[in-house]
């Protein structure tokens, strides 16, 4: 039925584009059930209530030769990454993980270990921040996959009212934070590529394959009144970029405030900065909040978050991300952002 | 890590050997959160429990080349098929669908109207038999795949109290019972492969393309006091043995009482009965209860139910299914049901 010449996914319509068609087909088609559903498809994870409550569910799912390669063989940080880029997404929303569902893709000629080692990293994931496997799906496929879906429970603010944190909610006025050092799961993958085996780099591989959802950070920060964060998947400006346009606002960021491990300026001097402004998978989260938000977070959780930029005016010409140089320039990056569909 | 000779996934270990290796796994690593698991793998569905109550979780994927072909073309009925072999999961436990995740596997070169079809594929069949879909993954793969995960809430029987059917709660004395004709999508499957026109199995070829999950039946049993469900995606022959193996009984099934559409008498004759007892995909419900429990079902519902077997004492060996003859003997089904490692 698609014989007629039509544009093609991939000339020029990525993950994003293929996102927002879907998005406009289900919400015209469904809407009268719309009212069940109060965070949609473009945010980290869906925020849905039904009879029970309110819950947070998201998806993701890793191919081979795409986001990993089976031919590494390391099958218990898959099964990590892989949990922890779901468990990322409940953190964005400021949620608590509860029940997972795994499906596996199986080509023929697998071996029961990796499945064994897959799990056990995933199970690994789930032990130490929260969540569990409780069904899934086995299927033969030519190409390994990975498909992993999780729901959770959404935050309370201080006075016990359902919250959580979405794309959309930064407002003028607001200051740009990050958990922890950002570029150094590019920096580690950089690393392995090259075969590299210098113990500093070596710390930077473990941080690209065991990356940290911040599960703890991200509900405190709705119980302190937070509302607008997502996890870095894509790249900070990349993720940023989202933020602005969804929230309708401008955002400014020092570049030099941006948190770097020591590992990555050792190892790529100058260019860890690229690596820090454009590298996917760090599973940090950045998030925009008022200083009195930030002034109500704990003495440790306020440990783990830097300042990096501000939400500015909004009134003009919304929608975008200035990096700012020691000079106080604009400052291009030189590649804006992972887009899953160009592998 | 698994460079050692190990034995191979598809020697001789399929699907479901693979989903007890992994069962086995996530219950032993993750004893001490078992409490909020209710149901977990092994059955169509999880159900679990939340601080919001009590809920249903399933997931399911097909590929390309094995669940469907691209080549096809028939996007919308894939879409459809996909939807409904999970809405037929929350059917087989006595669920209401409630929110869906897609995941999409999209390879180079995919046109952009395949997608849309797909998904007004899924949303016709969410739209028909409730749920909708609130998010998803869309991500690059050399492979098709659709996955989708569902969630739903359980149903309460007449005392109010929450309740589902499972695959292990078969008693001896129990009526086994089937919704609709069986054997009809394998027929149609059959029919496409050969390139019959014929209008009668044109109608089978819909019965493959355009399954109905039988959500109402399946709420209506547990009103009525039912224990014991699952829906036929395998085969008849094969499911029952699930159910027979998990509740530890014995069944018996009468072959000539099993309902078959008179299109599928007239395309395949004294075949039509190898169809119904080992032809996957049908997404009817087989149950058991007692009389009592169906005198209590709707004259409605009561009408979309045939009665095919008994469950039987249990003592000595059980976990057998047994089909019977006109003459009441041991009939041998040549094929004994999908695995779907194997395609």
């Amino acid at each position: 039925m698609s014989a007629k010449p039509n544009p093609e996914i991939n000339d020029g319509e990525g993950e994003f584009d293929l996102i927002g068609r879907i998005a406009k087909f289900t919400s015209s088609s469904q809407s009268e059930r719309e009212s069940t559903v109060l965070v949609g498809i473009g945010d980290d994870g869906a925020v849905v209530s039904s009879p029970f409550g309110t819950y947070i569910l998201t998806t993701d799912a890793i191919v081979d030769g795409v986001h990993f390669r089976s031919s590494d063989e390391r099958w218990f940080d898959i099964g990590w990454k892989c949990a922890v880029s779901n468990l990322s997404d409940i953190a964005a929303m400021g949620g608590t993980p509860e029940h997972a569902l795994v499906t596996l893709g199986v080509p023929q000629g697998s071996y029961t270990e990796t499945f064994d080692e897959l799990y056990s990293g995933m199970s690994a994931a789930f032990e130490q921040f929260g969540g569990r496997i409780v069904g899934g799906d086995v299927v033969s496929s030519p190409t390994m996959f990975v498909n992993l879906a999780l729901t959770g429970h959404a935050s309370k603010e201080s006075d016990g009212k359902v919250a959580w944190l979405s794309r959309d909610a930064a407002v003028p006025g607001d200051l740009v934070c990050v958990t922890g050092p950002i570029g150094s799961s590019a920096g580690g993958l950089e690393v392995m590529l090259a075969g590299d085996t210098n113990p500093s780099g070596q710390i930077l591989v473990d941080r690209h394959f065991r990356p940290t959802p911040r599960i703890n950070v991200g509900r405190a920060l709705v119980a302190a009144g937070a509302k607008c964060a997502m996890d870095i998947s894509d790249g900070l400006v990349s993720d940023l970029d989202k933020i602005a346009k969804q929230s309708n606002v401008n955002i400014d960021v020092e570049m030099l405030e941006i948190p770097l491990a020591n590992e990555l300026i050792f190892m790529f001097g100058t260019s860890a900065i690229e690596l820090a402004l454009n590298g996917g998978e760090d599973y940090e989260l950045v998030f925009t909040a008022s200083q009195s938000v930030l002034d109500r977070l704990s003495d440790e959780t306020r440990e783990s978050i830097t300042v990096i930029g501000t939400v500015s005016d909004s009134s003009s010409d919304p929608g975008h991300v200035t990096v700012r140089d020691e000079n106080g320039d604009a400052y291009e990056p030189i590649h804006k952002g992972w887009d899953h569909l160009d592998g």
